[in-house]
């Protein structure tokens, strides 16, 4: 969490009439109680907090649609606020405003085995989510690093490790239900597998980080829990042949469930972190899913395949205890980096690039984070093309900063002008905001649009996703 | 194709300076000859064709974006045409314009073996690519029935037998180029496998069936070819067996990379069309994909499966020219229907609805067409919950249309109520608009309001996707 003063915005004219009418819908449910006003201006990012006007807690989609039309009435902005993990500064209030959180809204209102899908309300977090879910035989996939909410997720479009295999979250929503910044309720998508029938407005929302609506339900597709797994560990001479390696098992179509890149200082910092006893060297982290004659067949054929570029002998890990500590270390990564080099803070890359140009992009980018006297421990999704350099910077060091965000800026152009994109998970934000002309070009003006239809006075998380 | 009388529109007073500004730019790439008109003024659907104003015969998105902002100019529509289909009358210009062939936008831009991707003109059909890819070990697997341009399934969000393995067009498709109504040219989505990077446009122009713009590019994500594969077929004692089986299956997790199902008057005309001599008796036809031994492995639990539902033996089918012929004959299943019964002309039901819905949404199908004395094969992707049931009518007897229009009301009826949609794969074009109300609520506000945005004059298509 960021210890940095929040910014304290001026006040609209019209905030204490809107105050006054949600202290009529909510009760003590909306607070302006300081320390509830700073929890809620900040997020996991380098990004300096501000104050938010109030904070709301809404119980029903009935109440975030009032909220809705109270806000437009008064042109007051809204802030959707889940987990709070976004590392992008997603949710950051930089006009005031009225933070929506979500986390009277945490329930799985149905769960349907057969059609192997559920229904939920935004404010659950995946955990809380998988937990419900036990002796179902069903699971839910998706999984970033921080314990975050699934409105949250939904609004980044978020993946993980098991993106690979699952997909990510524009692969398992199914449908939504919204209210709109006039405070209209829509559903969006169905419980059916596939359709047809007109514009897809579930894909607008996945993403659309809280700048078109308040999403208040979400359809989610689970997946079977795999009849096996096995994972194993696998340590390289250089970081160069452990992408090599990764990229080449994509291309070989072995089937492997989850396939991370950690490179040797982040191995340091998890080693620090969750006390584990890696050499100092470049690993890829494997799961393999199946039955446990496929999952046998599948993990010996990659140990070959890793030998061939020089890679190790495998750790194997295969006790279902050893194998949520693996996991959980690699999920932990960030917080292992927040806590490596104190008082460096996280500026977060994310590109996701076409495989072939992974290997060229992860060295270029470490060469140059290592020029300019960064350290920047690398994390990766290798099999997806993503990866994460994590430059930690001293945000009272000016100069730091602004090497930092040179290395950056080249990494991001350099993804993109291979084919690939600025962010593969963590979303715009204030991060990636200037970025997106770049990236989009024309398109950015058809985005702009979109956002103007739905949202004309700029109420919903303003000044995030599209540049001014 | 369609015999009926086409209907002749009147032209609009600006159509002269249009089409002389259209010649001068295409020369003889603008045709207004009649049997060219009546040629793109129609499709495989039972609605009546109707006559466009010219065809234009782009080279390139250049030209396409000259088109675009000359019709914006005068006010005329503009109708893409790819392979002309559609059996929801998706491509009739119902208010006149000028057509957009893709015929001479068909090349292959790029393949890019290392990264599963290509990038390919709207024009290019579906086999013409397979074609193409022969001996690069990728191919690309959306398969509806007809050998549909990839613009037009990118247009109607396709998909086939292949959806339940592979995913739909909503899966394979990762950037797009686009032409807008005002001929400005933007790009969508990029070569990379995932991204957070701003709102999804690849997907909202996913499915706009020509209403949105004018897609001139198609980032493919391909599929490694699978090493082996074997088909079977089984017959079953009852529709309602056969279905059951197919759910059974599903939930049991078991990896089948096709189940379809066909009743027996499917197979009967089936068996007329292409020559086969299956017993007259509902069949699911299965395909198996892997290596050897897992396919084995599988077909044989699939087997099992099958005989406790009252299944027959397996009819194998292993040699690669029986497995095209078993699915050329259910890809020519429309064809087959056809031919079945004349004079009698399609509508196409195409509902997807939860797994667990399925069996009861069929049967309760079945008989309200036997009760209404409707001939009615079908066929279902039934992995994905998705079926046809093929009504067949004569137009001329406006009784029996009648009556086929009551039963596919119903059937969406209860396939919404469900939790399904009206159509899974086929698109809304002309045929499903009196639905969408019902299936979208509010929510078709939202879509009217991005029509409204990204064609404010409404000459994309106009008249399609969404009812008045």
């Amino acid at each position: 969490m960021n210890a940095q003063t929040p910014i304290q915005h001026e006040h609209s004219p019209r905030l204490p009439q809107a105050i006054a009418e949600l202290q009529a819908l909510l009760h003590d449910r909306l607070s302006t109680v300081e320390s509830v006003l700073a929890q809620h201006g900040r997020d996991e990012s380098w990004h300096n907090p501000e104050l938010p006007d109030a904070v709301a807690f809404p119980n029903n989609t009935a109440e975030v649609s009032a909220i809705a039309k109270i806000c437009s009435a008064h042109k007051i902005p809204m802030i959707p606020f889940g987990a709070g993990s976004s590392v992008e500064g997603a949710l950051i209030p930089t006009m005031g405003g009225i933070v929506v959180s979500t986390l009277n809204m945490n329930q799985v209102l149905a769960v349907h085995p057969d059609n192997f899908d559920c229904v939920v309300q935004p404010g659950l977090s995946r955990k809380a989510l998988n937990q419900y879910l036990k002796g179902t035989g069903l699971f839910f996939p998706i999984d970033p690093g921080a314990d975050a909410s699934i409105g949250g997720m939904t609004a980044t479009r978020a993946s993980g490790t098991n993106a690979m295999r699952y997909g990510t979250m524009a692969e398992v929503v199914r449908g939504l239900e919204v209210v709109l910044a006039d405070g209209r309720i829509i559903r969006t998508g169905s419980r059916a597998r596939k359709s047809s029938a007109g514009y897809d407005l579930t894909h607008l929302f996945i993403g659309h980080e809280g700048t078109l609506g308040l999403v208040t339900e979400i359809i989610l597709r689970l997946s079977p829990l795999p009849e096996s797994a096995t994972a194993a560990t696998c340590r390289f001479p250089s970081l160069e042949s452990a992408v090599q390696t990764s990229v080449a098992l994509m291309q070989a179509g072995i089937p492997v469930a989850r396939i991370e890149l950690l490179d040797e200082l982040m191995v340091d910092a998890v080693n620090q972190y969750s006390k584990m006893d890696m050499p100092l060297l470049p690993h890829l982290f494997f799961e393999f899913q199946g039955s446990p004659s496929r999952t046998k067949e599948d993990a010996l054929l990659v140990q070959d395949l890793c030998q061939e570029f020089g890679g190790d002998e495998f750790q194997w890990t295969s006790s279902p205890e050893e194998m949520t500590q693996l996991w959980k270390a690699r999920h932990n990564c960030a917080y292992a980096c927040m806590a490596y080099r104190r008082p460096r803070k996280l500026m977060t890359t994310d590109v996701c690039v076409p495989l072939n140009n992974l290997t060229e992009c992860i060295l270029s980018s470490r060469a140059d984070a290592e020029a300019q006297g960064i350290t920047a421990p690398i994390l990766g999704h290798v099999g997806d093309g993503n990866f994460h350099m994590v430059l930690l910077v001293d945000p009272d060091n000016a100069d730091e900063v602004q090497r930092a965000e040179a290395v950056n800026t080249r990494l991001i152009e350099r993804a993109i002008a291979c084919g690939g994109t600025s962010t593969g998970e963590h979303g715009v934000g204030l991060g990636k905001r200037a970025y997106m002309q770049t990236e989009h070009g024309e398109a950015l003006n058809v985005m702009r649009s979109i956002k103007q239809t739905l949202d004309p006075h700029n109420l919903l998380n303003p000044g995030k996703v599209l540049p001014d």
